[in-house]
């Protein structure tokens, strides 16, 4: 294999908003592989608001990325050569591949995935990491019980549009928290949520109250800051608190906002509790499963934002925190 | 009986700190009793840092007091006058009478207490609603297990105390954070704690990593502010924060601080959850007796600070909120 390998690696710890100086652009051969291993094209580049976390410097719930190291990143693609006896080439794969054209990896790095159940970047969607913590997060820590209301911010991203499904499929009343006219059109018309909140043009405090009358029983938060606050203001009695993300925070040069109205967790005897999608890895195959079917019967809508061009990665980068995106933001590596 | 009453009623919602003016003190006859009801001469009142929300305006877990109203208080006393069967004069009792000399209620707005068991303002410190709030919070939000880390800011405070206590006495590490010397050496020494944390002295986040070398397991949280973001930067994978009170932040002009660290819930798997005492109260007696069999057998301290002089009540509101007590805070009511 003579193909040049083309990778972003990390140059500098961001300050502030992502940009295209954070990576260097760099081009190498294609490695040799050995025994057990293979050699996989990446198709599409999953782009996580996680990535900004795994930038910064610091203790968190993995490593950071080092300076000088390929960008990490959820993948999906083909093998192309082998020497494993698990997969062969034509295999399609999954695994933290990194933002990089190809990828030599171990036959264990990846995991095979099922084309003719859904289109390859459905697995970095609804079928991947996302909806395997839109998954878990919401049942297993916000723990909705039916007739119970539902409100889930970022509500047109990867993971909230799968959160909302979800609670709509178990009975409950969803209400979606997003950024503009087409998010908002999107997740009631197409999705099926009962409501939606446009952040950008409504005051969320009197909107979370007009569609939540009896307060918020879960609420599943991905973007932190007011929204947060806003929520709060309206836990129902014993509400739950699923602390997936904080995105209005990841680029701020300032202190987060934390929660001035963490005080409701007390009068309403109430839980905020956060969690990470890796613990759920040994559950994922029966999560991936379960929403597989929904997808197939037509109950689950999964949504893809392709980017084309693999040298736009830094610019898709911050299409995504400016949310900007529907669905899933993925990046397609070839033509 | 021709007994005048003295009674502390609200005359304005405070700004910031409390103060006298906040106050009418007023002098009224007492009333005749009705079939069922006791005269009470209250002995003790008991000052609580929750009596600065219920001043204030706003839905909460009680209804605001009214301005006009006598001020809420737990307290004790004696009856002395009855027209019910089931309390005699001479029976010392419990009840929520509010900040005045003398009450009428009805037979079942009081519970007798045992004064053979406990003197008497034991009943509103560690055998009362504080005792209670550190028994169920501790035990029930907390969750301790034996060998874990346990935090209590406030510690040498009516709440604290207790919580360290009972944490010890379930095989736990425990770290108390607490304002000045005397209350350091008083939970250390007299109390048992592991070790104490002067928030006046000490760089709080260098001393938690010092005395908490594998995290915090367990944060009962009286204070809010910047211990909370600072134990928040600490806790272990798994950690279970109960939020009991903010004393730090019910006098503050501005906003409340939120905690700016909450996304270390993210990071650690980690649970917030606000409580309030009185959805335990069906089960405060089996708190009450296990807590009196400790202070019989000498495992659990008890102690009050008694400011005297009814007319003194709203200077000893002040004490409280400016952390000068050690132990549960009382005023005296008669001689």
């Amino acid at each position: 294999m003579d193909a040049v390998n083309h990778q972003f690696r990390l140059a500098a710890r961001p300050q502030g908003m992502v940009k295209r100086e954070d990576f260097d652009y760099v081009e190498e051969p294609v490695s040799e592989l050995a025994d057990g291993q293979v050699l996989v094209r990446i198709a599409y580049i999953s782009l996580d608001p996680a990535m900004r976390g795994w930038m910064a410097e610091g203790r968190s719930y993995v490593p950071p990325v080092q300076i000088g190291e390929v960008m990490r990143a959820g993948t999906v693609g083909e093998v192309v050569e082998s020497r494993s006896r698990k997969l062969a080439v034509g295999d399609r794969v999954s695994g933290w591949l990194g933002v990089q054209q190809y990828a030599v990896c171990n036959e264990n790095e990846v995991f095979k995935v099922d084309t003719d159940a859904a289109p390859l970047p459905t697995y970095l969607g609804a079928l991947g990491m996302p909806g395997v913590t839109a998954y878990f997060g919401l049942l297993d820590i916000g723990a909705p019980k039916e007739g119970e209301t539902v409100v889930v911010s970022g509500a047109a991203g990867a993971v909230g549009s799968v959160v909302g499904q979800i609670a709509k499929l178990k009975g409950c009343r969803v209400v979606g928290i997003a950024g503009g006219p087409e998010k908002c059109k999107w997740i009631v018309d197409e999705l099926g949520f009962d409501a939606a909140i446009d952040y950008k043009s409504e005051d969320v405090n009197a909107a979370l109250r007009e569609h939540c009358p009896e307060g918020v029983d879960v609420y599943f938060d991905n973007v932190g800051g007011e929204i947060l606050d806003a929520v709060l203001a309206r836990l129902a009695l014993k509400a739950r608190v699923a602390i997936c993300g904080a995105i209005s925070q990841y680029n701020n040069l300032d202190a987060v906002k934390g929660p001035s109205n963490y005080m409701s967790l007390l009068v309403n005897r109430a839980r905020m509790e956060g969690f990470v999608v890796i613990d759920y890895m040994g559950r994922a195959p029966e999560a991936v499963a379960e929403m597989a079917s929904w997808i197939a019967e037509g109950k689950l809508v999964a949504r893809e934002e392709v980017v084309e061009g693999f040298e736009n990665f830094p610019d898709a980068l911050q299409r995504l925190f400016r949310g900007e995106n529907v669905g899933k933001l993925v990046l397609k590596v070839g033509s």
